[in-house]
Protein backbone atom coordinates (compact mmCIF):
# COMPACT_ATOMS: atom_id res chain seq x y z
CA UNK A 1 0.00 0.00 0.00
CA UNK A 2 1.56 3.54 -0.96
CA UNK A 3 -0.31 6.57 0.10
CA UNK A 4 -2.00 6.52 -3.72
CA UNK A 5 -3.72 3.50 -3.24
CA UNK A 6 -4.65 4.31 0.29
CA UNK A 7 -6.37 7.51 -1.03
CA UNK A 8 -8.32 5.95 -3.76
CA UNK A 9 -9.31 2.99 -1.23
CA UNK A 10 -10.73 5.79 0.89
CA UNK A 11 -12.56 7.89 -2.01
CA UNK A 12 -16.50 7.51 -0.77
CA UNK A 13 -19.05 7.88 1.40
CA UNK A 14 -18.69 6.78 5.27
CA UNK A 15 -20.47 6.15 8.40
CA UNK A 16 -18.52 6.96 11.22
CA UNK A 17 -19.09 6.04 15.35
CA UNK A 18 -16.35 7.10 17.21
CA UNK A 19 -15.66 7.56 20.30
CA UNK A 20 -13.62 10.13 22.58
CA UNK A 21 -11.78 8.54 25.73
CA UNK A 22 -11.17 11.83 27.91
CA UNK A 23 -8.63 10.22 29.92
CA UNK A 24 -7.99 13.00 32.88
CA UNK A 25 -12.08 12.77 33.92
CA UNK A 26 -12.90 9.11 32.88
CA UNK A 27 -15.18 10.49 30.92
CA UNK A 28 -16.83 8.98 27.19
CA UNK A 29 -17.84 10.99 23.99
CA UNK A 30 -20.13 9.28 21.32
CA UNK A 31 -20.14 10.98 17.95
CA UNK A 32 -22.01 9.54 15.09
CA UNK A 33 -20.66 11.21 11.49
CA UNK A 34 -20.93 11.25 7.77
CA UNK A 35 -17.98 11.53 5.98
CA UNK A 36 -17.08 12.16 2.35
CA UNK A 37 -13.72 11.44 0.96
CA UNK A 38 -13.33 13.11 -2.87
CA UNK A 39 -10.60 13.03 -4.84
CA UNK A 40 -9.00 16.84 -6.16
CA UNK A 41 -7.72 17.02 -9.67
CA UNK A 42 -3.38 18.02 -8.46
CA UNK A 43 -4.38 21.35 -10.49
CA UNK A 44 -7.23 22.74 -8.27
CA UNK A 45 -6.62 26.28 -7.43
CA UNK A 46 -7.29 25.32 -3.10
CA UNK A 47 -4.56 22.23 -3.72
CA UNK A 48 -2.11 24.78 -5.75
CA UNK A 49 -2.85 27.46 -3.13
CA UNK A 50 -1.83 25.06 -0.03
CA UNK A 51 1.44 23.94 -1.86
CA UNK A 52 2.36 27.40 -1.70
CA UNK A 53 1.46 28.10 1.58
CA UNK A 54 4.65 25.35 2.41
CA UNK A 55 6.59 26.29 -0.14
CA UNK A 56 6.17 22.98 -1.62
CA UNK A 57 6.50 22.35 -5.29
CA UNK A 58 2.78 21.43 -6.64
CA UNK A 59 3.62 18.59 -8.80
CA UNK A 60 5.11 16.62 -5.94
CA UNK A 61 1.85 16.41 -5.21
CA UNK A 62 -0.12 13.03 -4.92
CA UNK A 63 -3.66 12.25 -5.02
CA UNK A 64 -5.16 15.40 -3.33
CA UNK A 65 -8.46 15.03 -1.52
CA UNK A 66 -11.15 16.52 0.40
CA UNK A 67 -12.85 15.24 3.30
CA UNK A 68 -16.24 17.00 4.66
CA UNK A 69 -17.97 15.59 7.65
CA UNK A 70 -21.36 16.17 9.14
CA UNK A 71 -22.09 14.65 12.89
CA UNK A 72 -23.62 14.69 16.21
CA UNK A 73 -21.75 13.93 19.62
CA UNK A 74 -23.76 13.19 23.01
CA UNK A 75 -21.64 15.99 24.48
CA UNK A 76 -24.06 18.60 22.86
CA UNK A 77 -26.46 17.33 21.04
CA UNK A 78 -27.52 20.84 20.11
CA UNK A 79 -24.58 21.43 18.14
CA UNK A 80 -23.42 19.95 15.04
CA UNK A 81 -20.33 19.06 13.95
CA UNK A 82 -19.57 20.00 10.53
CA UNK A 83 -16.38 20.72 8.41
CA UNK A 84 -13.97 20.47 5.44
CA UNK A 85 -10.82 20.42 5.06
CA UNK A 86 -8.30 19.69 1.92
CA UNK A 87 -5.35 17.32 2.83
CA UNK A 88 -2.31 17.17 0.15
CA UNK A 89 0.35 14.12 0.21
CA UNK A 90 3.40 14.99 -0.60
CA UNK A 91 5.53 11.70 -0.55
CA UNK A 92 9.25 11.87 0.21
CA UNK A 93 11.54 11.97 -2.66
CA UNK A 94 13.56 9.50 -0.68
CA UNK A 95 12.10 7.18 1.61
CA UNK A 96 9.24 4.65 -0.11
CA UNK A 97 5.86 5.31 1.86
CA UNK A 98 6.79 7.96 3.83
CA UNK A 99 6.08 11.81 3.00
CA UNK A 100 4.48 15.11 4.37
CA UNK A 101 0.46 15.41 4.65
CA UNK A 102 -0.63 19.10 4.20
CA UNK A 103 -4.30 19.78 5.16
CA UNK A 104 -5.98 23.40 5.42
CA UNK A 105 -7.04 22.81 8.64
CA UNK A 106 -6.35 20.59 11.44
CA UNK A 107 -8.17 18.53 14.02
CA UNK A 108 -6.63 19.96 17.23
CA UNK A 109 -6.72 23.24 16.32
CA UNK A 110 -8.14 25.30 12.97
CA UNK A 111 -5.21 26.04 11.56
CA UNK A 112 -3.31 25.32 8.40
CA UNK A 113 -0.87 22.15 9.97
CA UNK A 114 1.61 19.59 7.88
CA UNK A 115 2.03 16.19 9.16
CA UNK A 116 4.17 13.15 8.84
CA UNK A 117 2.83 10.29 7.78
CA UNK A 118 4.37 7.04 7.34
CA UNK A 119 2.69 3.47 6.48
CA UNK A 120 3.77 0.65 9.06
CA UNK A 121 4.47 -2.72 7.51
CA UNK A 122 0.97 -4.02 7.81
CA UNK A 123 0.04 -1.75 5.77
CA UNK A 124 -1.53 1.01 9.02
CA UNK A 125 -1.24 4.62 7.90
CA UNK A 126 0.17 6.71 10.69
CA UNK A 127 0.34 10.11 10.60
CA UNK A 128 2.32 12.80 13.55
CA UNK A 129 1.22 16.22 13.92
CA UNK A 130 2.38 18.59 15.66
CA UNK A 131 0.96 21.86 16.61
CA UNK A 132 1.73 24.73 18.96
CA UNK A 133 0.36 23.54 21.94
CA UNK A 134 -0.46 19.80 20.89
CA UNK A 135 0.22 16.67 18.92
CA UNK A 136 -1.81 14.62 17.34
CA UNK A 137 -1.24 11.38 16.25
CA UNK A 138 -3.52 9.35 14.07
CA UNK A 139 -3.22 5.94 12.86
CA UNK A 140 -5.56 4.67 9.80
CA UNK A 141 -5.92 0.66 8.87
CA UNK A 142 -8.78 -1.22 6.45
CA UNK A 143 -10.19 -4.13 7.60
CA UNK A 144 -11.71 -4.69 4.51
CA UNK A 145 -12.54 -2.62 1.15
CA UNK A 146 -15.90 -1.19 2.95
CA UNK A 147 -14.56 -1.17 6.73
CA UNK A 148 -11.49 0.84 8.08
CA UNK A 149 -10.65 1.58 12.27
CA UNK A 150 -8.97 5.36 12.90
CA UNK A 151 -7.30 5.54 16.41
CA UNK A 152 -6.24 9.00 17.23
CA UNK A 153 -4.07 10.68 20.07
CA UNK A 154 -3.72 14.11 21.34
CA UNK A 155 -1.09 14.60 23.15
CA UNK A 156 0.39 17.62 24.99
CA UNK A 157 3.01 19.28 23.24
CA UNK A 158 5.65 17.89 24.93
CA UNK A 159 4.16 14.66 23.29
CA UNK A 160 4.23 12.40 26.66
CA UNK A 161 0.89 13.09 28.15
CA UNK A 162 -2.33 11.99 26.54
CA UNK A 163 -5.25 13.94 26.88
CA UNK A 164 -7.31 12.17 24.16
CA UNK A 165 -7.60 8.73 22.56
CA UNK A 166 -10.33 8.55 20.05
CA UNK A 167 -11.27 5.63 18.29
CA UNK A 168 -13.75 5.81 14.96
CA UNK A 169 -15.06 3.08 13.09
CA UNK A 170 -16.02 4.01 9.52
CA UNK A 171 -18.57 1.86 7.28
CA UNK A 172 -18.30 2.72 3.78
CA UNK A 173 -22.19 3.52 2.54
CA UNK A 174 -23.30 2.07 -0.98
CA UNK A 175 -25.45 4.15 -2.98
CA UNK A 176 -28.22 5.53 -0.30
CA UNK A 177 -27.48 8.85 -0.51
CA UNK B 1 10.14 -5.17 21.13
CA UNK B 2 9.57 -9.18 21.91
CA UNK B 3 6.58 -11.18 23.89
CA UNK B 4 8.72 -10.90 26.66
CA UNK B 5 8.97 -7.22 26.50
CA UNK B 6 5.63 -7.00 25.93
CA UNK B 7 4.66 -8.88 28.69
CA UNK B 8 6.93 -6.94 31.21
CA UNK B 9 5.56 -3.67 30.20
CA UNK B 10 2.40 -5.01 31.14
CA UNK B 11 2.31 -5.98 34.29
CA UNK B 12 0.69 -3.92 36.90
CA UNK B 13 -2.98 -2.50 37.51
CA UNK B 14 -4.83 -0.94 34.71
CA UNK B 15 -7.66 1.13 34.64
CA UNK B 16 -9.67 0.68 30.64
CA UNK B 17 -12.13 2.84 29.17
CA UNK B 18 -13.68 0.70 26.45
CA UNK B 19 -15.85 1.54 23.75
CA UNK B 20 -17.58 -1.03 21.74
CA UNK B 21 -18.86 0.00 18.84
CA UNK B 22 -21.57 -2.80 17.26
CA UNK B 23 -21.68 -2.28 14.09
CA UNK B 24 -24.83 -3.27 12.81
CA UNK B 25 -27.05 -1.25 15.42
CA UNK B 26 -24.84 1.65 15.61
CA UNK B 27 -24.81 1.34 19.24
CA UNK B 28 -21.97 2.26 21.48
CA UNK B 29 -21.29 0.80 24.82
CA UNK B 30 -19.06 2.10 27.47
CA UNK B 31 -16.99 -0.42 29.90
CA UNK B 32 -15.20 0.79 32.62
CA UNK B 33 -12.77 -1.62 34.16
CA UNK B 34 -9.97 -2.47 36.31
CA UNK B 35 -7.69 -4.87 35.19
CA UNK B 36 -4.53 -6.92 36.62
CA UNK B 37 -1.77 -8.76 35.02
CA UNK B 38 0.26 -10.12 36.95
CA UNK B 39 3.36 -12.76 36.15
CA UNK B 40 3.39 -17.10 36.84
CA UNK B 41 6.28 -18.79 36.89
CA UNK B 42 6.66 -20.97 34.34
CA UNK B 43 6.34 -24.12 36.44
CA UNK B 44 2.75 -22.94 37.74
CA UNK B 45 0.63 -25.82 37.89
CA UNK B 46 -1.95 -24.06 35.58
CA UNK B 47 0.85 -23.07 33.24
CA UNK B 48 1.56 -26.70 32.62
CA UNK B 49 -1.92 -27.80 32.29
CA UNK B 50 -2.57 -25.25 29.55
CA UNK B 51 0.49 -26.20 27.74
CA UNK B 52 -0.81 -30.00 28.01
CA UNK B 53 -4.38 -29.43 26.98
CA UNK B 54 -2.20 -28.14 23.27
CA UNK B 55 0.35 -30.28 23.63
CA UNK B 56 3.11 -27.82 24.20
CA UNK B 57 6.29 -28.36 25.71
CA UNK B 58 6.33 -26.34 28.79
CA UNK B 59 9.57 -25.60 28.81
CA UNK B 60 8.94 -23.87 25.53
CA UNK B 61 6.34 -21.41 26.82
CA UNK B 62 7.87 -17.46 28.01
CA UNK B 63 6.46 -15.43 30.68
CA UNK B 64 3.27 -16.53 31.37
CA UNK B 65 0.98 -14.60 33.21
CA UNK B 66 -3.01 -13.90 34.80
CA UNK B 67 -5.11 -11.20 33.55
CA UNK B 68 -8.16 -10.45 35.84
CA UNK B 69 -10.86 -8.35 35.03
CA UNK B 70 -13.53 -6.35 36.76
CA UNK B 71 -15.68 -3.45 35.31
CA UNK B 72 -19.28 -2.57 34.41
CA UNK B 73 -20.93 -1.53 31.15
CA UNK B 74 -23.52 1.05 30.56
CA UNK B 75 -25.33 -1.69 28.51
CA UNK B 76 -26.11 -3.35 31.83
CA UNK B 77 -25.28 -1.46 34.65
CA UNK B 78 -26.76 -4.22 36.55
CA UNK B 79 -24.14 -6.53 35.77
CA UNK B 80 -20.61 -6.87 37.06
CA UNK B 81 -18.34 -7.77 34.16
CA UNK B 82 -15.39 -9.93 35.98
CA UNK B 83 -13.43 -12.72 35.33
CA UNK B 84 -10.02 -14.25 34.96
CA UNK B 85 -7.87 -16.30 32.39
CA UNK B 86 -4.13 -17.39 32.30
CA UNK B 87 -1.92 -16.78 29.18
CA UNK B 88 1.12 -18.55 28.21
CA UNK B 89 2.94 -17.15 25.17
CA UNK B 90 5.00 -20.01 22.78
CA UNK B 91 7.28 -18.17 20.29
CA UNK B 92 7.84 -19.22 17.32
CA UNK B 93 11.36 -21.44 17.27
CA UNK B 94 12.24 -19.96 13.61
CA UNK B 95 10.60 -16.73 13.38
CA UNK B 96 11.16 -14.14 15.78
CA UNK B 97 8.63 -11.95 17.06
CA UNK B 98 6.02 -14.13 16.29
CA UNK B 99 4.24 -17.38 17.83
CA UNK B 100 1.36 -18.61 20.05
CA UNK B 101 -0.46 -16.97 22.66
CA UNK B 102 -2.49 -20.31 24.44
CA UNK B 103 -5.35 -19.10 26.88
CA UNK B 104 -7.57 -21.11 29.09
CA UNK B 105 -10.90 -18.84 28.37
CA UNK B 106 -11.50 -16.70 25.47
CA UNK B 107 -13.13 -13.38 24.97
CA UNK B 108 -15.66 -14.03 22.24
CA UNK B 109 -16.18 -17.58 23.35
CA UNK B 110 -16.37 -18.90 27.29
CA UNK B 111 -13.69 -22.04 25.51
CA UNK B 112 -10.24 -22.51 25.52
CA UNK B 113 -8.57 -20.51 22.76
CA UNK B 114 -4.74 -20.83 20.89
CA UNK B 115 -4.40 -17.22 18.73
CA UNK B 116 -1.34 -16.23 16.71
CA UNK B 117 1.14 -13.25 17.60
CA UNK B 118 2.90 -11.18 15.72
CA UNK B 119 4.63 -7.61 16.64
CA UNK B 120 4.38 -4.99 13.21
CA UNK B 121 7.56 -2.77 12.82
CA UNK B 122 5.98 -0.58 15.19
CA UNK B 123 6.09 -2.99 17.95
CA UNK B 124 2.46 -3.02 18.00
CA UNK B 125 1.32 -6.55 19.25
CA UNK B 126 -0.90 -8.24 16.70
CA UNK B 127 -3.30 -11.32 17.51
CA UNK B 128 -5.87 -13.59 15.71
CA UNK B 129 -7.63 -15.72 17.12
CA UNK B 130 -9.85 -18.05 15.46
CA UNK B 131 -13.36 -19.87 17.05
CA UNK B 132 -15.96 -21.81 16.16
CA UNK B 133 -18.38 -19.13 15.11
CA UNK B 134 -16.33 -15.99 15.06
CA UNK B 135 -12.33 -14.66 14.82
CA UNK B 136 -11.18 -12.58 16.62
CA UNK B 137 -8.57 -9.52 16.16
CA UNK B 138 -6.69 -7.72 18.56
CA UNK B 139 -4.06 -5.16 18.51
CA UNK B 140 -2.48 -3.60 21.47
CA UNK B 141 0.71 -0.86 21.68
CA UNK B 142 1.99 1.29 24.14
CA UNK B 143 1.71 5.36 23.62
CA UNK B 144 4.13 5.44 26.95
CA UNK B 145 4.87 2.95 29.47
CA UNK B 146 1.87 4.33 31.67
CA UNK B 147 -0.74 4.00 28.49
CA UNK B 148 -1.76 1.86 25.82
CA UNK B 149 -4.32 1.04 23.27
CA UNK B 150 -6.17 -2.00 22.59
CA UNK B 151 -8.30 -2.59 19.51
CA UNK B 152 -10.41 -5.58 19.21
CA UNK B 153 -12.32 -6.84 16.22
CA UNK B 154 -15.06 -9.47 16.29
CA UNK B 155 -15.53 -10.75 13.03
CA UNK B 156 -18.00 -13.64 11.53
CA UNK B 157 -15.73 -16.73 11.43
CA UNK B 158 -16.13 -16.21 7.11
CA UNK B 159 -13.82 -13.84 8.53
CA UNK B 160 -15.13 -10.33 6.20
CA UNK B 161 -17.65 -8.76 8.10
CA UNK B 162 -17.31 -7.13 11.45
CA UNK B 163 -19.51 -7.45 14.19
CA UNK B 164 -18.28 -5.24 16.44
CA UNK B 165 -14.69 -3.17 17.22
CA UNK B 166 -14.02 -2.07 20.26
CA UNK B 167 -11.10 0.27 21.49
CA UNK B 168 -9.79 0.31 24.92
CA UNK B 169 -7.23 3.73 26.55
CA UNK B 170 -5.61 1.60 29.42
CA UNK B 171 -3.51 3.62 32.47
CA UNK B 172 -1.42 2.34 34.77
CA UNK B 173 -2.65 3.00 38.05
CA UNK B 174 -0.25 3.69 40.20
CA UNK B 175 0.23 2.19 44.10
CA UNK B 176 -3.46 3.59 45.02
CA UNK B 177 -4.95 -0.14 45.34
Amino acid sequence: MDIEDFVSRSLGHWRSQRSAHHLAFSHFEAIESEIDIEGLPPEHPEVIELCKTYAVDPTQAIAPFRMTWEGQSDWDEEEVLKGSCILVPVPDGQVPRRGKLLRDQGYAETMPAAGEYHFTDDDTFVLVTAYDHAAAEEKIWFINPDVRCRVSLIKTSAGSGVVTASFSSEIRARSDR
